[in-house]
């Protein structure tokens, strides 16, 4: 299976282009947050590395979120598009699994974090099994604090891994020698390992009613609802983007 | 540190450039050979996406083989001249070193292995201590079974990484549980690793005497020596290269 795999979800900007897990061409940068500028010239440009041409593809699979708002935009729109402009198949894969797939010790608990500033974060609790990451607790948008207190203690390995870097402390008074960290080039997502865990995933049913998982809601989302009390069931993300 | 790395000692070719352990751009193809084609216009093409220039590096590191002799060349030349031009410190890893970096697991051992056909591998065997690995077997260039009997039994995780596809009977065979086999996204060796070890590594003194390591004869080297017996001291490399 010819597989075309981006995450833009947060500042990093990763591409890969896979014939089964067979890693053909990939590209990353954490330079720019000009993801919208670069995306589809870089993708050209692996299509042509690689001798390919994206007819030839046969699935797309996104890292949908949680992350930067434009940055999910630009990487699920891109994906939708293609994958309906191909007509083959879109698999969308949380952002927070993406970074998880990073680890590899079978059984091991990881919390990929995306750091939201203000002590706020983009995280979630994974477990390693069978080679791949599974949800323990799901991702949220919330307090650091709040968070340690929700994991508690913990009595495995525990990686810590993405943008880790303002809550070493707290990490580590926490877990101890349990905490495990990866280099710098383990915190970025990899569109390779993205692209091999999404084809043995499900893809969407319904390419057009596929939206991007914010976790949180934008301002205009937020003073919308506000407005707009009486249609809580429809958001605004399907309304007018 | 401004660092460029560079491996393409064989099929894969990768490329990163770092700012200390940050990583600023990294590319990787597996789909050709035409390392010589290839690997400038890719380092000239990341350098444009960082908005850096060859002069704003401090250094830089190559994997200098075993591997394929053309491959290896390509690299180390590349290197070599790099680091001349510029005046600038260069740094030279094993590439078998390099594959072994991307095992995260503390005191595991690696065997990583390039496939030399015929049952004949390149390989060594490294220990992860302190994150990093260190040499335990030497690299060689041997044949597979006599390399298992020298390495033995093992009691711990022994990770085989790289071209591990025609030699995963045998192992499996001998270590049993202990075998850890990783995707084929970690089977790649990857610049970005390679730039974060070599930032710690002491700079080559004299960057012109400065020669790959191939760990066999080419075919040229070894007729030279055949008619040369008398000058059992100096290598063809060095005469002819």
């Amino acid at each position: 299976m010819k597989v075309l795999a981006l995450d833009t979800s947060n500042r990093p900007l990763t591409v890969a282009i896979l014939d089964d897990d067979r890693v053909l061409a990939t590209e990353s940068t954490t330079v720019h947050q000009k993801h919208a500028e670069y995306l589809l010239p870089i993708i050209d440009e692996l299509f042509q590395k690689v001798g390919m041409k994206p007819k030839d593809l046969q699935r797309v699979v996104v890292a949908n979120g949680p992350g930067s708002y434009t940055g999910i935009r630009i990487a699920t729109a891109t994906a939708k598009t293609l994958a309906y402009t191909l007509g083959i198949d879109l698999v969308s894969v949380s952002s927070l699994l993406t970074l998880a797939l990073n680890v590899q010790l079978e059984g091991s608990l990881v919390m990929p974090i995306f750091d939201a500033r203000n002590n706020n974060v983009f995280t979630g609790l994974y477990k390693i099994e069978n080679g791949m990451p599974k949800a323990i607790i799901n991702d949220q948008h919330t307090d650091f604090d709040k968070w340690l207190s929700l994991v508690g203690s913990v009595d495995s390995n525990i990686y810590a891994v993405g943008e880790t870097e303002n809550f070493l402390d707290k990490l580590s008074e926490n877990y101890g020698d349990n905490l495990k960290l990866l280099d710098q080039f383990d915190n970025l997502p990899q569109a390779a390992k993205l692209g091999i865990y999404g084809q043995k995933q499900a893809p969407i049913k319904d390419i057009h009613s596929f939206v991007p998982n914010y976790l949180r809601l934008t301002k205009a989302e937020a003073d919308w609802k506000k407005n707009n009390p009486e249609e809580e069931e429809t958001s605004y993300v399907e309304k007018f983007d």
